[in-house]
């Protein structure tokens, strides 16, 4: 039972700077808790992975128009697991796209309430010959769950259920708690922001909290204080309007396929910058003394070639490898294709070229205008004797989290706690679109509490998830609702 | 009963002016020819139809590797044709690839010998969707069969059979004929020139007859008297060991598919000039004036671009569009694929990119050398952060047949009475990489009597071949061997 009571930290607080002088004794205090913790997770580890396999069996690509059943049964499987950990209610909402999983336990109405976001739908499985073991039938090996959603965001979602169930059951739970479970993150959360709309009452929250990000290592814990923005765009070029053969017309009729490769060339220079005209104009430049603080972070670029069997790093001129993806926008080809693509020679000039390109963006550029930016470059350099066409598929804005604010600090005194190091704020190149939309819509912040590594390979062959990290985020999950309450105090 | 007899013609044969000269009078005398032709044709028109709608049901895609059995089936059906129509005999020669149908009457060894050249084999159907039919069910929509290989060149190959089997049956042939049918052409022919080479004595020739390229319209009939060699590779570039998230690492990893896009774009400069260092330096330079003549043949550019709704055609700065296809090479990008090309979206940034890529070469560029400056190239300028492969998929020679030399001019001859016009010599940008290896090989020229129209969609979703075109053909052939011997005597 929890040793923690609003008494044991009267007698500390007296303002910010006491508290943190005197946390070490709280967590002396209150170590009962983590022992506690420890305890419940110890007994029911087994249990957990296999209700997460269940899971993890279902196929809920959000991509595909044909998981039609499978978003169903994910969608079941989240609302039967959050009652059976001890939810006051929870249902299944429609939204126009595939369904939201909404529920919660209120405890006291003069309580705190955390938000528990996260998404039950994953990423599509392509190219499945990659995958050493089928993407869907999880299995433990080298002491990491491999599957598709094993990490993102199944396993990371999947914590907060099981840490809800401990809290529930070792009547440890400090404050409400509401769950909205999503199936569209990997497809952009094209409904959850009317969700929001429509919710606003439902959802009311003092701090979303999620874990879909991941931290530097799992001796270096980290907390996301930044995300990316996104701009995701499909591209057409039409050559002549069928496909011909490359013998009789290859010389004199424009190649789709080589202009759309003329076309992508041109959109970043000599110094990877983005060429597209007013690309950079609301980049918040980040501050040399800010710039500085950042390369404090652990990173060794040696090790990241060598885990990735590149011999150079390749990106803006003029800033670090954490720098381009921490405080700089980029633009990447996410796919391509054209004309003959399967065994042997086939000598056509094909007809059309597509490509999928996205830029990820930094805090204050806006997804939408970019999207416009990218659709008028693109259509307007139309090559000759072309027809092109851009549209965007999916987007959302970056954002910055304060680090100091009540549910930072709860986060890294549960990190502290339970890794036993202070973690480092860090900027990811991440996107999580639904961030910003949730502090316009319901006017409340998030706070990025990531379990992932780098090296999980989320969207991926091969995604995997230590099972270290998901027994700690179990673990450290109730230590920030503990300390989040404290520090609303 | 053929009205041909060597007499008709002593009496004009006094010499090379006097014979053209006096082609009117002989077509005269000879008209029976034509009269028996058109019988033959007209009472047996619908089963010839059926025949070959028989052949293009078996989908022999010689580039596909679940082809085994069509491919046997297609190479049985030849021979059998071929037993059918009159062959001494028949039969289906092994190789290190797919089969060779080989067949001979041999009428008397001091008549001149006619080798007739063709392939069995087809191309690949992708994109499916885009047939109007399935491929492999034939059916005549407007005039036109429609069908994967109508014209490319179960259609045009098999006219020669139907002509044969009128020769033999109205006792006209005047010489002997040997049949040797591939299946391997769509693929670059890579066991026919060692064919060649084990069975130089039973392929021994006067003449190499191929129907396998097209006239200009079927009031415009022309001869193909040049092809453009072929240099086909397929190039793949790796960047990191594995796809990527491309919010975690876009913009600071080398994402291949936006690499090879540059590779490719800088392939060809703002001229449309190849920029493999030494390129053109074998690229034999047409005349001015050898332009001008060429010029003379009728072309309508309008009618071009709005047959293929473009607004513009792209090609090398300095030359007419049919000089972009005839006397000068080309670089197409045939296929290119990589990361995400499915529905939705995937922030992915791909381990691979790959790019199908051929160069069409002009007579006396060689395709293995092209080959070596190509690969040198390619893999030279791999871009920092990755590793480039190149590697030839298939290629050949050009070739330019002289029209002063007698199956020229039996040919010319032929059209004359069948189509009632003197055929247009011109060169098409198309490659049959076999015929300079016939050259080399067996010591015997072609002559491209071809019968197919641009607008047959070869290669291409919806192939068709007009029944005008495939009767006429049946009907010029038995003209072409009549004249050929004529030529020699």
């Amino acid at each position: 039972m929890p040793a923690f009571t609003v008494q044991n930290f009267m007698m500390n607080s007296n303002g910010f700077t006491a508290k943190w002088a005197s946390e070490k004794t709280r967590i002396i205090l209150n170590s009962v808790d983590m022992k506690e913790i420890k305890s419940y997770v110890e007994s029911n580890k087994d249990r957990f992975l296999d209700e997460l396999f269940d899971l993890i069996r279902i196929p809920s690509i959000s991509a595909s128009s044909e998981a039609k059943d499978s978003m169903k049964r994910a969608a079941g499987f989240i609302k039967e697991s959050l009652i059976a950990a001890g939810t006051d209610s929870a249902e299944v909402m429609m939204t126009k796209g595939w369904p939201v999983v909404f529920g919660q336990k209120l405890v006291d109405e003069s309580l705190p309430t955390v938000l528990v976001y996260g998404h039950y739908d994953v990423q599509p499985v392509e190219p499945l010959d990659l995958w050493e073991s089928p993407p869907f039938e999880p299995e433990v090996r080298d002491g990491r769950i491999y599957a598709r959603g094993a990490d993102d965001d199944k396993g990371q979602m999947f914590m907060h259920v099981k840490a809800f169930e401990l809290m529930n059951r070792t009547g440890t739970l400090a404050c409400n708690i509401k769950f909205m479970i999503e199936g569209e993150e990997e497809i952009g959360s094209p409904s959850l922001k009317q969700f929001c709309r429509e919710n606003k009452e439902l959802l009311k929250a003092d701090i979303i909290l999620i874990s879909d990000t991941t931290m530097i290592a799992q001796d270096i814990p980290s907390i996301t204080v930044g995300l990316r923005g996104l701009s995701y765009m499909e591209v057409e070029v039409t050559g002549p309007n069928r496909d011909l053969h490359s013998g009789l017309y290859g010389g004199a009729v424009g190649n789709p396929a080589n202009l759309l490769a003329k076309m992508i060339a041109s959109l970043t220079d000599e110094n990877n910058r983005i060429t597209i005209p007013g690309f950079y104009d609301d980049v918040m430049e980040v501050s040399d003394m800010e710039r500085a603080e950042m390369a404090k972070a652990p990173f060794d670029l040696n090790h990241y070639k060598s885990t990735l069997e590149i011999d150079e790093v390749v990106g803006e001129s003029g800033f670090s490898t954490t720098e381009r993806t921490g405080i700089r926008p980029s633009l990447d080809v996410n796919g391509i294709w054209s004309g003959y693509t399967s065994e042997g020679a086939k000598t056509v000039l094909p007809s059309k070229a597509y490509a999928k390109i996205s830029m990820r963006l930094v805090p204050n550029q806006d997804s939408k205008k970019i999207d416009e930016l990218f659709i008028r470059h693109f259509e307007k350099m139309a090559p000759a004797g072309t027809k092109v066409k851009a549209r965007s598929l999916h987007g959302g804005q970056g954002y910055v989290t304060p680090i100091d604010f009540p549910a930072y600090r709860a986060a890294s005194r549960a990190i502290e706690e339970s890794f036993g190091k202070s973690p480092i704020p860090v900027r990811s190149g991440g996107s999580i679109p639904i961030v910003s939309d949730f502090e316009e819509v319901l006017g409340c912040k998030s706070i990025l509490l990531g379990f992932g590594l780098n090296s999980d390979a989320i969207h991926s062959p091969n995604e995997n998830f230590p099972l270290f990290n998901f027994y700690k985020g179990i673990e450290t999950i109730p230590l920030f609702f503990k300390y989040f309450v404290d520090e609303l105090k």
